[in-house]
């Protein structure tokens, strides 16, 4: 890169991952999500002498790169997660949790940064980042709490994985505003259109022409036959090297045609859910994720400015505690059929936005549509509902069990 | 990177991770090393006009680095398979096939060179890519022919073994003196000294500091207890972040000393082989090679220029037969003791140069030891011992078959 010798980078990579991971585990270790600390570490760098030891400041450059192919893997991971014949199956109640969950955290975020200085482009950006639900970091507060078979735990999970969607197209519809910049009502319908299209399409084609591939291939493959000498063996087509061809194909197809390139991966990772007994590619990603993941959110560290989040600190709060209490609300709301308490939890369970709002808010950040002090307001809020979530979902399950003892899980929930 | 756009750069890594797949499916679908097509790949995009289209003319920068990456994992992953408690276990034969299968190809080229052009440092990268066998591949053609268990497997393997070791050590050496550029019998000595210092140290450390570290997470893990509810998930240390961080720490410390980063990175592996039955980290990295290691090939492929070959084709032929002959000889001695036609079978099972002679020739094209046009030769050598390797191991031991049938493998081998 600029001038930097290749063991300095080198040394860069190591220094970044060594310093990423230690803060992850330290997190994990007081029971929060390493995410946390990864960004941690990235604002520690990012804002000490650090950045000028590693010579950070000569070229970032290799780190963007590094930054957007985790994020890229991240949101196909994330895909693999969402298959589409799971999405039809999800039912009326968690879906309406996802859809007010949806719509009112983006009116909360949009409304409140109009009204601060009326940026469309802003606004917008800040609305989208509100209405990401983590579905890794809800499953994993669950499934550390025990409560995974709690009917409230499947609606979470399934309007979490509708969230992830609805997010995606919010996304698509976002940046295409903020691109064409008119504003005018046609345009938003023309570019909704587009958007939702191109994730309609590719589920369709996905669900169609992907089997058909597969059932080709198996043909060709034929029954296996007793292996001869002198013969190399037959080479089966690893799902590993297609998946990630496939992963990235769709980034630069969803990036060409004016959308996220992490929608495509995201995409990508739907169409190959719904392959997963065959071609398991879950747990090779696993550890390419566990490589360049910390990069991402080491990155969103080093780009968030302590000095001009300072100034932005009572903005920071307010945005939070209005992404928690809409989410609270709008989710609980969907869910108020299922009582209180049940709806209670359910609300407070879609409240971590966890990466998928610093991803948005990143995209912005690059696009020019939000400031540096914006992007910090940001993942303050992102990172505070990551770590006050699980608090408040244990405090909810507990008042549950106290109200009625219903829920299975009297045991493990008391001392 | 320098005014390449992020969606362009995504491009490049698509475009060329799909080339280097494509290209090393159709290889192996021919029985040959997929290594050999993703080297292809690069020859093809790095000599026609899809560098330009790629705009990879513009900034090569950053798969420098995937390339780098690329290729300190796969050594560690070469380490991996290198235990050290394996080496003592190797025996006296094995031992005197590498030995000699070290000296002779190392003369052969280095030799060579000095009468074309008398140029020291030159003379010594030769000569110490001559001296590579690529356990990998020999392996693997092994496997493939399904002699696994034969004798002469075993020598093989357990010589490539130590042949990899003394790989690095010639690799160090040869790396101390052209830097240091004095020639000096002393120098050569003391940097000789300092090379074998830095791999005993490693493997000496690495067998006594890592098993207490062991035992001591091991205690203060204890047993474990029945998860309570509220309570997080005790995070177990996984392996591969750990494995990883270790693996770019002595690939650093290495470089730092002088030394070539993948010397740290072999190190690091064997390191870690020693403890394979407590932290496997092989099927982790397997995943992370596939997607790191084809980016090293392609910029191997990349950096032949197909002109400055032509003018050096007949030197290339003449040094790949010399690394043929060399190594046959060479290691056949070293197993004379076995018979005629065994010392046969492992002398051509040790040509094979496969990635490893490129690699070091490549550190000599960075370290401006070699030219352009010498690397092309290397990279060619390589290639060509590794494709006809498989060809003359099959018919040395249908030789052997037909001569005294004893192997065990008469089934399989005849037809």
């Amino acid at each position: 890169m600029n001038g930097l010798s290749i063991d300095m980078v080198m040394l860069q990579i190591f220094a970044l991952f060594l310093l990423a991971k230690v803060a992850g585990l330290v997190c994990e270790r007081f029971g929060v999500s390493s995410v946390i600390g990864e960004i941690f570490a990235g604002i520690i760098i990012g804002n000490t002498i650090l950045f000028q030891w590693l010579s950070l400041d000569i070229d970032l450059g290799l780190f963007e790169v590094l930054a957007e192919l985790g994020v890229i893997f991240l949101l196909f991971s994330v895909g693999l997660e969402t298959p589409f014949s799971e999405l039809r199956k999800v039912g009326r109640t968690a879906t309406l949790v996802a859809v007010l969950g949806v719509i009112l955290p983006f009116l909360a975020g949009f409304a409140m940064f109009m009204a601060i200085d009326n940026q469309l482009n802003e606004a917008l950006f800040i609305g989208a980042a509100m209405v990401a639900t983590s579905v890794g970091i809800t499953a994993r507060v669950i499934s550390d709490m025990k409560v995974t078979r709690a009917l409230e735990s499947r609606i979470i999970i399934g309007a979490a994985v509708i969230d992830d969607v609805l997010g995606m197209i919010v996304l698509a519809i976002v940046m295409g505003i903020s691109a064409g910049s008119s504003g005018g009502l046609l345009d938003i319908v023309l570019v909704s259109a587009e958007a939702i299209l191109f994730v309609v399409l590719v589920i369709l084609l996905g669900s169609i022409l992907l089997p058909k591939m597969r059932r080709k291939y198996a043909e060709r493959r034929g029954p296996a036959e007793p292996a001869q000498c002198g013969d190399r063996k037959r080479l089966a087509l690893s799902p590993l090297p297609f998946a990630i061809i496939v992963c990235l194909g769709l980034s630069f197809l969803a990036s060409y045609a004016g959308l996220a390139a992490i929608i495509g991966a995201f995409l990508a990772g739907m169409v190959f859910a719904e392959f997963k007994d065959k071609w398991p590619c879950e747990k090779d990603f696993h550890p390419i994720n566990e490589f360049l993941v910390p990069f991402f959110f080491i990155h969103v560290g080093l780009l968030v400015n302590i000095a001009s989040f300072a100034e932005v600190i009572v903005l920071a709060v307010i945005l939070t505690l209005l992404a928690i209490a809409t989410k609270w609300i709008g989710c609980g709301l969907g869910a108020r059929s299922m009582g209180r308490a049940s709806a209670n939890i359910v609300g407070i369970g879609m409240v971590p936005r966890g990466e998928v709002g610093i991803i948005i808010a990143s995209i912005g950040l690059t696009m020019g549509a939000i400031t540096d002090s914006l992007f910090a307001i940001v993942v303050f809020m992102s990172m505070a509902t990551t770590i006050v979530a699980p608090f408040l979902l244990t405090w909810a399950f507990r008042r549950k069990m106290d109200s009625d003892g219903t829920c299975g899980v009297m045991e493990t929930l008391s001392p």
